[in-house]
């Protein structure tokens, strides 16, 4: 399955104006690549949407404070160090890091975006880094956009690197998005980070990619969950590149949008997905889809519930069609529900329906069903249109080996 | 340890007026007891919290029906099934037994009290139960009060039966405290529940007994996390044994119970931990204190979102002194808080200590704390005077292999 996966890369054709350049620092590894900067001939548009963590990391306090900018000119990513919790020394390596690219790329450090990943609470190798950037400057263009090399040197513990490219239109206009992402757990083994970052060259404004990144990420990065953690580091960047002068653009009304928003959408999900079957130890890909309840809010809260639960997800591993599990986990997510009127289905087939046991159920059937690397539970309320689709992954004895037995 | 934990049962002295009555009745297996019928001579006062979860099974349905009755002639205890999401014939059978029970205890419905654990989705063996009750009624006294048979008739998946006692006064008379719970998992595989069941010859109204359990809970089962996992037949309940005439009870004012209150959150909170060390696969009971928190609500919070955070779980399994981790788990829980104010021990060692990592960190002097059967993680907040105390237990591969392999 993760053969398949990674053929995406083959597929994905060149953005004239970006180029993207990959290098070994020494970070943590000395022989693979963990250093990426991604630049723009012309300052591209852009939008980011950042961790909602308390204890976030030095690079996301510079991304707050120059989110609201919306034009890039260069994008830093370092894998192997998150510089978490790394107190004020890792805010002034991040400001240095700004500063030697705005210097080299001739640009003002609003336009600088830095991502990093891996290890919490240990300070950056400041001097490899700063010294390796001009080095990297230099070989700008070499690379030809590898797209590949690009989602590689962003990784940790991922076993492969992930891609989503996508053909769309605007007013019969074609126009290309490519999706590189990183995440393999919310927070990987002393590692971290959910990362994803989506370029287009449709031209569109800081605040309609904001509006539509906000959309997808609605349906495809918020809708995971591997282990339930949150990552000090966590941030989706969405850039338009401006292939051609900026102030000639149309501007384009949401009507018109509309079939982008849907690829968009699309492209979201499938690296959202990439990261769940990623997943740390993970052996299956579990979508769970809640619909008729109150509201979209309580779907989604209902179907995390289901998807968090290590009891559901420990019987998903063990090919066990124990739906006394999801019932508990509808009944302990803080919304009402009226359980004589819950359906559920796995895969094509009725377990419980209106609140009783299906008369032709058939534990067998479910049970080939539950053996297939993709599972389907949908779950029912009767209460109202709201509707929610989540994923995750099967919880194995692998994630506890890689977990606990990390360091030794 | 789990030895000692046991030793207990030997010490609890009788209370004047309880009669314990256990059984085989066939309900799961042929040979351990599955029934429990304890019974007081005289009505006693109860006071009882149920389940917050949504698909609450039958028996719990009788009980919120009765809740505010306030007194009780016969608790009905069944292992092996859970009786919950059995539709309307599930609650048929829960009123043949109430109605069995009033008919033999020649006392009124609203004086019975039904408990289930077990299986979910799956009819009780009613016939087999009904027949078996007049039998147990005719053993009433020969077990003289054996509060280890109670303890074992009503376990699941517990590796050892669980029991507190402790000796309390009030104005200077002195009284008993017996506690008998079961639980190893929030929701044991494919089995339920969370039960505890607390005794006293104090003399306390149904109101009193109310207000004391609801305090000594948010102390104690309602601080324990095994894997966030809700059962549907949870329950606690408290009963004050009426040895003399109850209207000529004196009645305490809180003042007077402040003792009592003191030594049933001792009880409580000793039997919730013995539900933890329980725990599925568990070799670490994890204590986990926040203080400095704004409110006790968020101290709860905070503590929590660590002892429910997988990576935390997996690394205390693998006794890796992964801080970086508990700093994840206080990040991603939804309350403010200022990262340069925390501060973390584990053990008596420091690790963070107002935002920065201590400057005499020894990783291995906490490392050799991480190798004991109890570790103690601490969190400051410095935000204000808000506290709580949170226990789980390490994550670990067995807890996948009772969970997913059950049926295999």
């Amino acid at each position: 399955m993760k053969k398949k996966i990674t053929q995406v890369f083959s597929k994905i054709r060149s953005i004239k104006g970006i180029d993207i350049n990959t290098a070994n620092v020494g970070i943590k590894s000395k022989t693979r690549e963990d250093v990426t900067i991604v630049s723009f001939k012309e300052l591209a548009n852009v939008a980011t949407v950042l961790t909602k963590s308390k204890t976030f990391a030095p690079n996301i306090k510079w991304l707050k404070k120059i989110k609201n900018h919306g034009k890039a000119k260069a994008l830093f990513i370092n894998s192997g160090n998150a510089n978490a919790y790394t107190g004020k020394k890792g805010y002034e390596n991040v400001l240095k890091i700004v500063n030697k690219l705005s210097d080299i790329y001739q640009c003002s450090k609003e336009n600088i975006l830095i991502s990093s990943t891996g290890v919490i609470g240990e300070q950056l190798p400041i001097n490899k880094i700063i010294k390796s950037i001009p080095l990297i400057f230099s070989k700008k263009n070499k690379n030809n956009q590898n797209w590949l090399s690009f989602a590689k040197a962003i990784t940790t513990t991922d076993t492969f690197p992930k891609g989503a490219y996508k053909q769309t239109s605007i007013c019969k206009k074609k126009y290309s998005i490519v999706g590189i992402c990183k995440g393999s757990g919310m927070i990987a083994p002393n590692m971290a980070t959910m990362l994803a970052f989506l370029f287009t060259d449709a031209k569109l404004s800081p605040l309609q990619l904001r509006k539509m990144l906000k959309s997808s990420l609605q349906k495809s990065f918020n809708n995971i969950t591997v282990d339930g953690d949150t990552s000090t580091n966590d941030m989706v960047s969405i850039f338009s590149v401006n292939n051609q002068k900026f102030n000639k653009t149309k501007t384009y009304n949401s009507k018109q949008l509309k079939s982008f928003q849907k690829d968009l959408d699309e492209v979201s999900i499938e690296l959202a997905k990439k990261i769940v079957i990623d997943g740390e130890g993970a052996k299956k890909l579990i979508e769970i889809e809640v619909i008729g309840a109150k509201n979209d809010k309580q779907a989604k809260n209902i179907a995390f519930s289901i998807a968090n639960s290590l009891l559901v997800k420990t019987a998903i591993a063990g090919e066990d069609a124990n739906w006394g599990r999801i019932i508990m986990a509808i009944g302990k997510a803080s919304s009402v529900v009226d359980q004589d009127k819950i359906s559920i289905k796995i895969g094509e087939n009725y377990i419980i329906k209106n609140g009783e046991i299906f008369k032709n159920y058939n534990e067998n059937i479910v049970t080939k069903h539950l053996k297939k690397d993709e599972i389907f539970i949908q779950v029912g309320l009767l209460l109202g249109k709201g509707k929610s689709k989540v994923w995750t992954c099967d919880l194995t004895k692998k994630y506890i080996e890689i977990n606990a037995d990390y360091r030794s």
